[in-house]
């Protein structure tokens, strides 16, 4: 045994040649050394190279600041150092941020072009001030749609993001620069907002995770606004984080939410982030397999009923929701009328006011039957109580049954092309009752396994299952409201039994 | 010693002789019997009574459910000695009732003649849902005014509920008829409603106590609308205790908050109550002392006074908020705007439906400044901007002097004549912030103390020192939006600085 080389040697001869780190660096890496070879600089530095990166291959990126992060990531170094202990649970984190979030000093254009002539952002968004309090780095915003409401994130300024997974799929929206980022291995947390899908439509186009929570949870206030401040709607857009890990997101909401949110945000709920116990009974999962006007492609039929089998065979319950709660067309239908309730069309006015031309999606994310609709104050109280009849039916069927959660699509297929995602029926139902709502990943497209699950219906889009092979299928998980500590829970036991953690 | 008598014939000799109870009666109290001289039916016989004398000389009631409470009392005591422990917290207990709450069988008109038509209630209200699975025993309901939003509790059905301190007085409104019940002890708890000082209001004018919680967290569903369905107003209704003991007010909202109120109203905050200590280190104070436009009367500056004093002396800080926070009389008339919200003015159709005239109280309700204002949608936008300023500008005031509290007058002076009361200035600023507000006792007026704070000013209505003199004062105290259970903490270090408890 004597004669054998040392382990570390064995590991390093089995390095490629021109992987290696140069010398000049190795002959540091002392056991008597003080250096630490993985400070924030190092990390930020990382981070901002793959972000560079993810931007020359998929336009994710709107605003860059790698000097300004850099600084901060030093500034954290140096702080522990002399400190002897983080700033905060987010110490020395590069965080993304959706480019609608204000950083004091940086542009904020969210693409439209009559924003380019407003001055750099005189103050943080207050999410963001929460961030740099608890450590966080910030170093890039990332693209978005035209008025923030499509399921492409292209606009003149910035471009079209493209999905990593396959450049001719779009990589969702609103927060679609978030996801590509993510995807590219760019970012390891991004924050996002959505009031219609905007934080779970890219994260199911591009396979990663993300949680919407409750509304007013997260801090809103400050952000760069799409349309005009006052809104009497009762759909709230929501600020929620998405990435790769639950942890994360655990991570994310417990540093942001409660009084330190409502400190910073009048309107945010000053409650407390709940510490629970993960869950080891079984638990109860209402089953949602979708509407008649977009049923299900095969891929992600496929998922859900695979996630739903696994759960059963572990011994929890699953209960089928599909004629109990209100029509998730109708109620698609209803929350659109709540975004249309501006009487000036302040973001068309944003759009026009610099002329430049709609984005092909833009057209494509409206409901024909609302084409004549306009909103006035009566409506208002009507469309108020229609409202309030789905969220009373779907609270009673969780309370008569009990439920833990509910599994439904967020979308009725893996990434479509560019421009042809659709009005998003599934992940705006969630908004509209306001429940925290998130994606998993149940798997991949398999042409032939998905077959099983074809059947003689319009899909639309078109199901073309050559194109979509080995896209990302996904599940949404809905909670309930200001159960958002639960839902997380939840995900876990679901990634669990997926074996995907 | 051996020769003395016991003390317990002692204290019979000094009861006078036609106070005593029938020996018949005395003669069954002896150490070896089993029967309970404190069982519910004993108590809400009590209070059943005590009710029918209120309503005599005031009246307080709407609707008597006298035979159904017995019946519930007697199954109260059925239950405790088959199963050896109480249905809930409040077993046994009776509890009062707005007019406005709903309970299966029995009418509920809130006054309007035009709803005497009406089949009685085909079901509970949510919070009374909630009392009934706790244990409660319900037993009359009380008077309010005509469409609810006057501060007389008066209509053509029930007549005019009086203050039993002086009849002349109003009782408040709109939960008059409570606090008049609640004054003449023929209530322990009462439940009321509260959207610009209905739950306060009576308190002051009746010298109880009270508490209007932050919006949705008691549930609010199934009561009797006043007015249309789906309103789009920021102001929301809010359901909270009066009483005379902060104890009983934590009691029952730990009762009917959290998973309880969601589970019966999807619009309730699904927020756990928390269990929290007593402060035991010294508070800050925000002291607002009124506006120019309804300047305090002699007895209620004083009482203010003394309250600021006393807590001062004991330790705690108070901060001077005069000039910090918009301006009351403003927002009393911005949120009088979300009242007028109503296109198609329901209340006021539902008072004509019966050709019923209109009481006198009403048009004094009323701003003379709004007789023109129309609401429509693109107005609504503005005032929510609007309102959004003043929120935000008195959170920035509770997180920079890092207040706990704020004490301010809930009316400028003590019950005032009846249809005098006007505009509720003071009340409503804590519903259009949706601030946890209560009201407790600082004393009475006394002309001669009082003469020092006499002002050069014009007092609305006129200040007449006489005909005050011995009616009850109050303190209105704010605490944070969402921490309705720092406030009832709040409420026992004021009355014990006071000396009241």
């Amino acid at each position: 045994m004597d004669s054998a080389p040392p382990i570390t040697n064995s590991v390093a001869a089995k390095i490629p040649k021109d992987w290696l780190l140069p010398t000049s660096l190795t002959s540091q890496y002392t056991e008597t050394s003080t250096i630490s070879v993985l400070d924030s600089v190092e990390v930020v530095t990382a981070f901002c190279k793959r972000a560079a990166i993810a931007q020359q291959c998929v336009s994710c990126l709107t605003e860059t600041m790698f000097d300004s992060a850099l600084a901060r990531a030093a500034e954290c170094d140096a702080y522990l150092a002399r400190e002897g202990k983080p700033i905060g649970p987010l110490h020395g984190l590069p965080i993304s941020l959706k480019d609608s979030f204000n950083v004091k000093g940086v542009q904020a254009t969210i693409g439209y072009v009559s924003f380019i002539a407003h001055p750099p952002a005189p103050a943080n968004s207050a999410v963001v001030d929460i961030l740099l309090q608890q450590g966080a780095v910030l170093y890039v915003k990332t693209n978005l749609p035209q008025a923030m409401m499509t399921a492409d994130s292209h606009n003149n300024i910035f471009g079209r993001t493209l999905n990593p997974l396959r450049l001719d799929r779009t990589a969702g929206g609103s927060t679609g620069g978030e996801a590509a980022l993510l995807a590219m291995k760019g970012s390891v947390l991004g924050v996002s907002t959505d009031i219609a899908g905007s934080n779970r439509i890219p994260a199911l186009c591009c396979g990663i995770k993300s949680i919407k929570p409750t509304a007013s949870r997260v801090p809103f206030a400050g952000g760069v606004p799409v349309g005009r401040l006052g809104s009497p709607s009762a759909i709230l857009p929501v600020i929620g984080p998405c990435g790769r890990s639950v942890r994360d997101f655990q991570l994310f909401l417990k540093s942001v939410v409660g009084k330190r949110a409502w400190g910073v945000d009048a309107d945010a709920l000053n409650v407390p982030w709940r510490g629970i116990s993960p869950f080891s009974r079984p638990l109860r999962f209402g089953l949602l397999r979708g509407c008649k006007e977009r049923p299900l492609h095969p891929p992600i039929a496929r998922g859900m009923h695979h996630t739903a089998t696994k759960l059963k065979e572990v011994g929890h319950t699953i209960v089928l929701l599909d004629d109990k709660v209100p029509d998730l067309y109708q109620s698609a239908l209803l929350a659109w009328k709540f975004f249309l309730l501006d009487p000036n069309r302040t973001p068309l006015k944003h759009i026009q006011a610099s002329c430049e031309p709609v984005v092909p999606s833009l057209p494509t994310c409206s409901f024909p039957e609302l084409a004549e609709w306009k909103p006035n104050l009566d409506e208002l109280w009507n469309i108020n109580v229609q409202r309030a009849e789905m969220v009373k039916a779907w609270k009673d069927n969780m309370v008569q049954e009990n439920l833990d959660a509910v599994l439904m699509p967020g979308y009725q297929a893996p990434a479509p092309k560019h421009d042809t995602y659709g009005v998003p029926i599934y992940t705006v139902v969630p908004n509209l009752i306001n429940y925290p709502a998130c994606i998993l990943s149940t798997g991949f497209a398999e042409k032939e396994e998905d077959g099983t699950f074809l059947k003689d219906v319009k899909y639309e889009p078109a199901y073309e299952p050559d194109e979509v092979e080995g896209l990302p299928c996904h599940v949404q998980i809905l909670g309930k409201p200001m159960e958002d500590e639960e839902l997380l829970q939840i995900m876990k036991v679901v990634e669990e039994t997926l074996g995907k953690k």
